[in-house]
């Protein structure tokens, strides 16, 4: 029998040298953004007063199908990737189950997970354009950290807005951002109109991501010099984690494997969707059909019960309209809630394939996450990110179905990040103080019902 | 010319098979333990009531070159092993040197840094004479926390002591070690008779590494099927982490490449140690030269300015004695020092090998010390550890003498661990919160006047 290591590495000459761009391959295209004040589709010259103009064309790109990775990326993913695949032996052994674990492991940065795929590339491309500076938001911080990370290293300037409640429970992710030379700014703050607006009428307002989103756009079109930038959702950050599943095929491609199933968790879709692209490829043209499988928190579950409709990326109503499998944009999860994925939406590309029959859904609750999550790092010895987590419960329910039916398949799970940062959520789980939080159909209607009227 | 990639990876079949002793080649053997309470050498006997047998052999074993690693150990060395060693384009070109300075990155495993070598050696011998459970103490968490993954990984029980001002002030180093399962315990408690006692004397007592280590020895000794394990200074640990030099080597080789100075920072020695082991074995023989050099912190400076003499391995001096570089087993660095390596002493074989002249030594203040850690992070997207900036500040001042001097050196430095718990440390030097702090001579003498008097 051919023996195959733990972990399978590429070379730096085999990272990929083109993204690839799924939305060639999909018949029915996701739907267009819609401007807002007009609800017409989005043209260039709407978004490249947000966007870096190469980030908005391949935002708006259906049709290229390989897009080139310059030279000034590759040069920087060489410090961290390729990646690796990694069998978990161990896994499983404690399962006791005759499937073949992988996982495609993206923590091994100090960012601690895939956002720095994008990140790199965004401030790469606002670098190109000459511009001086970027603004973003994070709320849990993995995204602003990596992009802390990308701006250090182009020399770009960065405003973080980060959400208040955040800013003063995760001192520690505030000071990593920092050490990179980020200026972190607690949301809502005096820096912008919105959020003079904000503390003017409650001064005491804790803020959400919605809130962020809204001040680090604002801040981006009124300063000079000056654009916004997104770790999720959008086709651009989709497009740069192709890289995620490129490798991963490859890697399986070494040691003549492919999966049969594959699992990653959804929060905005930028780890499912960079994941499962060139596997969602063979899906497309028929050459294989593995499954794909997201997972979602049971507190946030836009595909498994959201609707499919237009609505608007922020809960500030400022964005323009996706079509997405959407709980609302106003709907907001429990803030017991501790695992991560707190996005009301889900990435266009992926709910059109959702939509479409090529990707199957479920829905966790937090305990049984983190009860995988403790397994998992007990055997393999990485602690995941509680948002890894929930892929980690998703492979470890389909590998006891195996055991149960005594199929061999092989089983491919996205492990996007570390949990380093996210160690009181753990002590709350380990101390048994974790609740299960799902909303009621009547949160979920609720919420729905404020969708924006489309025709 | 020849590409050399960012990063050098070994495969999993080129992890060594065996550790390198190095003592076999030292012409002067470091100098014995000695037992306290005779002041005579230690004998096999004298040491296996608190270290298990195996390992106990290890620590007197001065003869045997290549001690065979067990298949048990390299399974789980496949995890995160072999680590990379990574050429340093970007850290080069920010200091405009012609050195080219390489660094072998140890913290790419969960529990992040090259702790975890030792502690799954120790585990597993553990294990394997059919032992149930181990004792340790941890200051700032990084053996803990290593120790915990392996315990995990063997099954083992684990009482952690953890000196109660971190246990305090670290509550997530804490939950990480108590996600993989161990028991955590500040020190001073009341599980052991030398805890009660400082509790009914001082109830408010804060603990320290002393107090600790006399806790996880008291608490061995007198549990069944338990032992006590130490995560350096040891020469058994030192044999352990030799894994990292000899990786090194034989990634330099792949490369026909040779460095001409070897780094690394010292608290105990085991980085060091085990860094230098094979590039040392080089230079007893003959074989090369390069140089190595010791990067201490300024504040416990025991190389630089302590003496070489037998001293208490713990402050509580129920340890036997080592002949090592010491400033006292009662010296304590400042509370206001945070860059790690806290230790009094110097393990034994790196102290006879200072005192016959193999090595140099140098000691940085702090803030000097994060400083060249930011510079890297922002160069190399990895953030380090404290204790690692050491050995980062010690390759920017020679890749800098290289400018002056324009020779084209190959620099080599150990990058022990990641600094994702060392965050406040950070935020302090951010703020320009952070003091340098040395030891005057006063206080040197006054700790070096109470070492033992031995003949």
């Amino acid at each position: 029998m051919k023996r195959i290591p733990h972990k399978i590495f590429l070379t730096e000459e085999q990272i990929p040298d083109s993204w690839y761009n799924l939305r060639a391959d999909m018949k029915n295209k996701p739907a267009p953004m819609l401007n807002p004040a007009t609800m017409k589709p989005v043209e260039l010259t709407d978004i490249t007063p947000v966007f870096c103009e190469e980030l908005a064309m391949q935002e708006l790109d259906d049709e290229t199908r390989r897009i080139n990775i310059p030279g000034g990326i590759i040069d920087v993913y060489r410090l961290y990737r390729p990646s690796p695949l990694v069998r978990a032996y161990n896994l499983e052994k404690k399962l006791d189950t005759p499937a073949e674990i992988y996982f495609k492991y993206e923590g091994n940065n100090t960012s601690g997970s895939h956002k720095l795929n994008s990140a790199l590339a965004q401030a790469y491309y606002a670098k190109k354009q000459g511009l001086s500076a970027l603004t973003t938001e994070t709320g849990a911080g993995q995204w602003g950290t990596a992009l802390s990370e990308a701006c250090a290293y182009f020399g770009l300037e960065l405003n973080v807005y980060m959400v208040k409640v955040s800013y003063e429970q995760k001192p520690y992710r505030k000071a990593v951002m920092q050490t990179f030379g980020a200026n972190v700014i607690a949301s809502p703050s005096n820096t912008t109109q919105i959020g003079q607006k904000i503390l003017a009428e409650d001064p005491g307002n804790g803020g959400s991501l919605g809130c962020a989103i809204s001040e680090a756009v604002e801040k981006a079109v009124t300063s000079g010099n000056c654009r916004y930038v997104l770790g999720s959702v959008l086709n651009q950050v989709l497009l740069h984690q192709s890289i995620v599943g490129l490798e991963a095929k490859a890697a399986f491609e070494a040691i003549d494997e492919y999966p049969d199933i594959i699992i990653g968790c959804a929060g905005g879709g930028s780890n499912l969707g960079g994941l499962v692209a060139p596997f969602m490829r063979d899906k497309l043209t028929g050459a294989a059909n593995p499954r794909v499988i997201a997972v979602e928190p049971a507190s946030c579950p836009s595909m498994t019960r959201g609707k499919y409709a237009y609505d608007f990326c922020d809960t500030g109503k400022i964005t323009p309209l996706s079509k997405m499998y959407t709980l609302g944009c106003e709907f907001k999860p429990s803030a017991n809630h501790a695992g991560g994925l707190r996005y009301h939406g889900m990435a266009p590309i992926l709910s059109q394939l959702y939509a479409d029959g090529y990707m199957e859904a479920v829905a966790y609750e937090q305990t049984s996450v983190f009860e995988a999550a403790v397994m998992f790092a007990k055997c393999e010895t990485i602690l995941p990110a509680p948002e890894s987590a929930h892929a980690v419960r998703g492979a470890v329910v389909e590998a006891l179905k195996c055991r149960e039916s005594g199929e061999k398949k092989t089983i491919l799970f996205g492990l996007t990040g570390t949990g380093y940062f996210d160690m009181s959520a753990y002590s709350s789980y380990l101390e048994g103080k974790m609740d299960d939080v799902i909303p009621t159909d009547g949160d979920l209607a609720a919420a729905l019902e404020k969708l924006p009227k489309v025709d």
